[in-house]
């Protein structure tokens, strides 16, 4: 194989990389969701152990894009690749966190009764787990339409994030006992709508991957 | 001047690039903090506009760093540097983002009497400043013991933190009226929770410049 073709052969690898990645932040983003929503104390300690094998990638694909910047000397849009995938897993990396975030705070409830069905945070995990996976497919694609339509999605998330935290405010008002929820649960609203500020920072970097220009998606 | 010196003197450009940018997020941190317990929309409105000023020296560090990467092919501790660059900068602008994000709640509360003086909340944002200042001053100096006393001061920050949103359950449970600021405070509280974590992040940096591990610091 010749020098162009191992190039193009690290570039296939780091994509798998950063897929293998992106469906392991799926998974512990739906995951610590269901640990809040059932209470499930095994599940959120599960989330926290995971979070190293997604730092772990963060670090290769990282190691690795700045070993092939370092060694090919790439331009243009080769050199905006190699970019993009550390910028990507350091997105990536953060989500994870906040998944964490979100499995401590089933933790700290310690399983207690939820003050109500939480239906919009699951959908909110949902829409943002959506964005997820669709920000990964427009890099691995180079599909600038598809970064764009994604980004739409957040409007949604943040809705939902406003709609969560007005209800619950009205909860804590109700019933003053439910104000020991009230803030956690407020806290992970707010980090599921972080994951998908991390998502539209991921559909900046494949537009900018795509086209050289840094773009600002609606956030 | 020789390529070697040139080299040289890029890095000190970098150096401060990475001063000035870090200048600037303690200037906004502080603004945001003086918004939110003055009540000063204006204030808060001009931490909002200095955040472009921010993500430009982002963008000026990333660029930079990566051309000399890709131009200078540099290996071990000088490589480190130029990575180290663009890890320190993506830290610094997310305080940034951050700082807006308690300039928002300022805004949000439109200047209404606030229910506590928030005596705290001062206190946590002057332990994160100063953490921001260190973090940059162990960078510049290459000192990983600086690093590691800088990123101690984190435990006061999530000391006061959980102290901080106690009392906000205290006083929301006291007067129901009280709730509608119990939530966007708490808020307040985390977001310097993360400018200390992103300090701490940076230690991390500056150890693995200097001696080439990447240690984890406490959380």
């Amino acid at each position: 194989m010749g020098a162009r073709n191992s190039f193009e052969g690290s570039l296939t690898d780091l994509k798998n990389t950063l897929l293998k990645m992106s469906g392991l932040v799926e998974r512990v983003l739906d995951d610590a969701i269901r640990s809040l929503v059932q209470g499930d104390l095994e599940l959120a300690e599960s989330v926290i152990a995971d979070d190293e094998k997604i730092n772990d990638l963060e670090h290769q694909i990282e190691n690795e894009s700045i070993h092939l910047i370092a060694t090919q000397q790439p331009v243009a849009k080769d050199l905006r690749k190699l970019v993009s995938a550390i910028k990507i897993a350091s997105e990536l990396e953060r989500m994870g966190d906040l998944s964490v975030d979100i499995a401590k705070t089933t933790i700290r409830l310690k399983g207690e009764q939820l003050i109500k069905p939480l239906v919009d945070i699951p959908r909110m995990a949902g829409i943002a787990q959506q964005m997820v996976r669709e920000s990964i497919d427009s890099y691995v694609m180079e599909d600038v339409e598809k970064a764009r339509e994604m980004a739409e999605l957040d409007n949604q998330v943040d809705a939902l994030f406003s709609k969560v935290v007005r209800e619950l405010h009205i909860l804590a008002a109700e019933d003053v006992k439910k104000v020991d929820q009230t803030v956690p649960l407020a806290f992970v609203a707010r980090y599921i709508e972080r994951i998908g500020d991390h998502a539209t920072n991921i559909g900046e970097s494949v537009i900018y991957l795509v086209t050289g220009q840094k773009p600002e998606l609606n956030h």
